[in-house]
């Protein structure tokens, strides 16, 4: 049995995002059923609604900064209670039994997976739905309790931009006093000075752009170095513990890679495109590392999330109506949002 | 006050290397002079001598694969005696007091390493000239004991090869059971077989030329994946604990990325020069990681050679005369040895 409720989302790659209606299923007994009430705008989004990764189905309703409160819960849901505030991010399933999930790893699930939206629906067949809608029905196992004390709207960019920053900065274990690079000053970028602030390392904000040093150090970083002066990047030169690379884009890593010091890492969490060339020499001299890393799991959501209430942390937001979601990608696109966008659902009830 | 001896090396970027004049300083109290037997052909020799990197001064002696025999040793000298077998690897010193050095990482000291040619002389001004020649005079903390019961002309490319795949697959922790794939079947993957096997890793060659599988099996290899063959790529997907890569030239990581399983690391020790664009996604989906190498720190080749002393193991030479060098050189530049040239130093004598 399902539901149709309303939604936003887009028909083919060329469309602009528009009103549509989806199924939702009934509730299983482990479910919860979560009236939306934000939900974020990712680049991921955009990517999706417009085919950039040649892996979308149509129709596609994007949205996986989920934020909401629980309508009704299965019978034998034991987490969670009607009013509870909660939230969902990329994934809504996965095999729970494979070596990954067995190490609360969910994101690198070696079987069926199941992301927010654009994926195989277990449940109803077709498609999975995302949060661009009034309500989302997901299993409790991938429903994660948000802090009553933080803004509900603040909070919806933590599901995908914060866990995907928090999860390298908590497994390559920057702690106290280690000097943290970060990146990019966008929706994953500003979160990632929050979050390294907030463990207590001396964060540099690494950016080709002198103007947005103002704000860089408001967010928490303790110094801003413009990756296009070249005496500042020398002064700087193999004195990273590590640098979190929030770059959408491909791009050059080597000026990045000279920054970091002995045995010291690079994570990309924007760039899933191909990078340009870089130097081998500079990840041999100084035993240097460049990783990836991907969103986080529930288990790791969860503690980001709990720590974001004791810190009070949330995203620095711009709320907008779902009718302005087609010129809020426009503005995504040219990076001309602080620092992410978050639609108010009750604009599409 | 210096000896001069007698030495082969280049004169110009041009030039074939030819007999030559160099001078040795005197025994200092805390110094080895030692005579040499045996030197190894490195590929950094020739892109040395043909200042390929741009930073050759000529006239260059090139050679840093050493073994010989203790001929003196100064006052202070406690480690060494006269008679004994001993290496000279590829440096000479270092400050011994930054934090590199302290940790046993001389490779990697952040004031004046010295490397054993082509580089500033500290002694005698001028620049370090290497093995290709009748006698060295080094510092006791940078030479090494070569067990006795090892061949010492498959011991002298243990003193680069080997430590430059020793160390990463130790750092990196490669123990007993792990999948291990070694990259390209030279001077330094030959090494990088015989270490991980004796480890007790399962190690598979991966090489683009199925003529090298019978080699790779008799060195080591359990397994050898033809890197052209689609279907075994894919067969072997996301499965490995840790790639040594040995490729000595730029080029596509991307395929050896996808072999590499959750948090697995490929290790680039060959490759100082421009990597080929590799796809960003490669990293991220799996949290995979890419570092480098340098070859390894003094305590760290004393570990090595003691494990080689201890496992039997040497590297496979082919042993030439000094004048057959430049010959030489245009073979390792067709990879037309198994696995190293090693040049018989009495023939300069």
């Amino acid at each position: 049995m399902t539901n149709n409720i309303k939604a936003y989302g887009a028909s083919s790659a060329q469309a602009n995002l528009e009103p549509m209606t989806i199924a939702r299923r009934d509730l299983k007994a482990t479910d919860v059923d979560i009236d939306i009430l934000y939900c974020g705008v990712c680049h991921s989004d955009i990517h999706t609604a417009r085919n950039d990764w040649k892996s979308t189905t149509y129709p596609v309703v994007p949205g996986h900064e989920i934020v909401g409160r629980v309508k009704a819960v299965g019978a034998d849901v034991t987490k969670f209670k009607e009013g509870d505030l909660v939230g969902v991010g990329c994934l809504v399933d996965s095999c729970q039994t494979c070596p990954s999930c067995a190490q609360d790893l969910e994101q690198f699930c070696q079987n069926d997976k199941t992301y927010t939206y654009n994926s195989v629906d277990k449940h109803l067949g077709g498609q999975t739905y995302g949060g661009y809608s009034t309500s989302i029905v997901c299993s409790e196992a991938f429903v994660l309790k948000v802090p009553e004390n933080i803004d509900p709207k603040g909070a919806a960019p933590l599901l995908c931009a914060g866990i995907t920053t928090w999860s390298p900065l908590r497994h390559w274990n920057v702690k106290k006093g280690d000097k943290v690079g970060v990146v990019g000053l966008g929706g994953l970028g500003h979160m990632g000075v929050k979050f390294a602030n907030a463990l207590g390392a001396h964060v540099v904000m690494i950016t080709t752009s002198p103007s947005k040093a103002a704000d860089a150090e408001a967010l928490g970083a303790h110094e801003v170095l413009i990756s296009t002066d070249t005496e500042a990047m020398k002064a700087h030169a193999n004195s990273f513990d590590f640098i979190l690379n929030t770059i959408p884009v491909g791009h050059e890593m080597d000026p990045y890679l000279s920054l970091l010091g002995l045995d010291a890492t690079m994570v990309l969490v924007g760039a899933i495109e191909s990078m340009k060339p870089f130097h081998g020499g500079n990840l041999v001299l100084g035993r240097k590392r460049v990783a990836g890393s991907l969103i986080g799991g529930i288990k790791e959501t969860q503690e980001m999330l709990d720590f974001c209430g004791e810190h009070n942390i949330v995203s620095d937001v711009e709320t907008i109506n779902i009718t302005d979601i087609n010129e809020a990608y426009e503005r995504v696109l040219k990076n001309d949002v602080k620092y992410r966008f978050v639609i108010d659902m009750a604009s599409l009830k």
